[in-house]
C-alpha cells in the first residue's frame, strides 16, 4: 500500500490552516484562512475546498486524486459519523455532518476528528511523541488541550473528548474559567492569566514590562512578557514561573494517573520553554510519584503549527490502512 | 477451552484474604491471614501456599490442579516478570520474584498484578462495572486507589504504575497526604482526613460523635462518623458531604481527561455513599464538561472485599485465553 497524499485542515483560533502533504509526509504546499470570514457551514466548505482544489492543481493534482482530507476541529465531534457538535470559534456551527458535505463537494474521502487529536497523532508520527508508547501531548495558548495515546493509539473515550486537560481542576481556589469552573489547569497557565498576571505587574510598577508594552504600541501578548523576561524583568519572570509551577502539578497529575513514558508541550506559549520548563520539571519531580516519574520524559513540541496538519495525514493513514484489513 | 478453577490472593491493609473460585466465577471457599505475621517474603510464600493447599483440598483438588493464582498486591509490580518491587504493608519486601518462588511452590502458573488492577478486573467482570467500554475504579478507604479500563483492556501504563488516582492533586493548599504532597485525593477524602475532621468536630462540641464515640468505648472509626450522621450529627454529615465535594471534583478531572462510560466507587468508606454520594455528584455535575458528563454513570461497587479475589480469576482467564492465541 503506497503512501498517501493528503490534504489537512487545522481550524484554528483566529485562523484556518490548510496544508497539502505528499506521500513521504512532506507539507508541500500550505495557505492560511482568517476564521473570522467563515461563520456559516457552507462558506466554510467552499472556502476550504477552493484552496485545496488550488493547492492540488499547483502540484498537478486535483481533490479527487487525493487520499483524503483530515479536519481538525476545536469542539466535540462524532469521529464515526463525521458530525461537528459545536466549535469553539464558529459559533453558528451546531451538528454539522461536515464529512458528508466536503466529500460531496471534493471527492474524495474525509475524516474530522478534534484538533488535539490530530496534533496528537502528528506530534507521535513526526514530531517530539515519536516512538512513544503512551503520550500525552498538552498544548497551551488561549485554550488548553490536550490528546491521549495508549499503546500507540489515539484514545479518545466513551463520546470523542478525552484529552481535556486544560479543564482538570489544579487549584479550586483559583482563577475562573472560560468554562465556568474555577481553577482548571487553562484559568492557571492559558494567555489569558498571563496577561492579566502581567497588567497587574504592570499597574504595580514594573517597567521593563510597561517600556516594552509601550514601545510595540500594541497590545501585551505573551511575547512581550516573554521578552522582558528574557531582558531580565523579575516580575515577567515569576509569570512564567507561576505557569511552570502549574503546568508541574498538573502534569504530576496526568504522570500519576496515566503513568505516560513522554509527555510532549506545544501550543503557542511554548515558545516560551525555556522561561517556565525549570520549575515545571522541578514541580513535576516534587509532586509525581516516584515511578511514575522515573518512566517519564517532558519534552517540547518541534512541529508548531504544522502538527495538525501532519496528523491529518496520520489519520487519513491510519483510516486507509484499516480499512484494507 | 473451559473457564478456570483459581486461587485469588488480595493482599490488603490489615489482611491477606485468600480465595477459591471455581470454574464459573463463584468464591466457593476464603480464608483470611492477619498481614502483620508475614513481613518476610518466604514465610509470606509458605503462609499463603498451606491456606491454598488446605482450600483446594477442601474441594478434592491439589494447588497444581489449578489454572492458575493470581496475587494482587498494593505497591508496584512488574507484571510481565512478576516481581514485586515494594509493597505499602511489608516494608522488607524489595524486588521479590513472587510469581517464580510461588510457581515452584504450587506447581502452577501465578499472576501477580497490582492490588487495584485486580479489585478493577474483578468489577469489570462480575460487578458494577460490567459492560462498561471505557471504566475506572476508585477504592476509598485508608488508601484511595484506581483502576483503568480502556477499550475493555486493563491500561497498567509505561511502568505499571496507572491509575494512582488517589494522588492526583485536587487541593493543592489542602492535608499533607502520606506520600509527602499537599491535597492528594487520598488526603482530601482518605480515612485520615475523616477522623482528623470528626476529631477536630468533636473538640468543638459536636455531642452525637462524642457520644457515639464514648459508647463504642473504641477509636473513632470511619463507621461511628457514619452512623453519627445517620442519627442526625450536622457536623458528621458535613464531614461526609467534605467526601462528597473533593471526590466529586477529582471524579469531575477524571471524566475530562478520560471520558470514560463509567466509574465504580468501591473501597471501605463506600458503606456511606448515601451520606456522599448527593454532593459526589453533583459536584462533578457542576465540574464536568457537558459532553464526558453526559457519557458517564458513576456507580457503587457492589463485590466488597470479594472484587480482588475475583479479579483474580479474570487474570489468569485473561493470561489463559491470550497464551492460546
Amino acid at each position: 500500500m503506497r503512501h498517501a497524499w493528503v490534504a489537512g485542515v487545522d481550524v484554528g483560533g483566529t485562523h484556518i490552516k490548510i496544508g497539502l502533504v505528499n506521500g513521504r509526509g512532506r507539507v508541500v504546499r500550505e495557505q492560511v484562512l482568517s476564521s473570522d470570514a467563515y461563520g456559516l457551514p457552507q462558506r466554510f466548505v467552499e472556502a476550504v475546498s477552493r484552496v485545496i482544489e488550488r493547492l492540488t492543481e499547483s502540484v498537478g493534482l486535483s481533490p479527487a486524486k487525493l487520499d483524503g482530507v483530515g479536519v481538525g476541529i476545536p469542539g466535540p465531534v462524532d469521529v464515526q459519523r463525521g458530525i461537528v457538535h459545536s466549535c469553539v470559534n464558529l459559533p453558528q456551527w451546531r451538528h454539522v455532518p461536515l464529512r458528508r458535505i466536503l466529500t460531496r463537494r471534493l471527492s474524495c474521502a474525509v475524516h474530522v476528528d478534534n484538533d488535539a487529536n490530530m496534533v496528537t497523532l502528528g506530534i507521535w508520527r513526526f514530531g517530539a511523541g515519536k516512538g512513544a508508547e503512551h503520550l500525552v501531548c498538552v498544548t497551551i495558548g488561549t485554550g488548553v488541550g490536550g490528546g491521549l495515546m495508549f499503546g500507540k493509539q489515539l484514545y479518545r473515550g466513551a463520546s470523542g473528548s478525552a484529552g481535556e486537560i486544560g479543564h482538570m481542576v489544579v487549584n479550586p481556589r483559583g482563577r475562573l474559567c472560560a468554562c465556568g469552573v474555577q481553577g482548571c489547569l487553562e484559568a492557571m497557565v492559558g494567555t489569558a492569566a498571563i496577561l492579566s498576571k502581567a497588567r497587574y505587574a504592570i499597574r504595580k510598577g514594573s517597567e521593563p514590562l510597561r517600556t516594552l508594552a509601550n514601545r510595540a504600541q500594541v497590545r501585551l501578548t505573551p511575547e512581550l512578557i516573554s521578552q522582558a523576561a528574557r531582558a531580565g524583568d523579575r516580575q515577567a519572570q515569576l509569570i512564567w514561573e507561576g505557569v511552570g509551577f502549574w503546568l508541574g502539578v498538573g502534569l504530576a497529575n496526568v504522570a500519576n494517573v496515566l503513568n505516560p513514558d513522554r509527555i510532549v508541550i506545544g501550543g503557542g506559549l511554548a515558545n516560551a520553554w525555556s522561561l517556565f520548563a525549570p520549575t515545571m520539571k522541578r514541580t513535576l519531580r516534587k509532586q509525581a510519584m516516584r515511578v511514575p516519574a522515573q518512566a517519564l520524559q517532558v519534552v517540547r513540541d518541534s512541529l508548531g503549527h504544522r502538527a495538525g496538519i501532519l496528523g491529518a495525514w496520520e489519520l487519513v493513514w491510519q483510516e486507509k490502512a484499516h480499512s484494507h484489513h
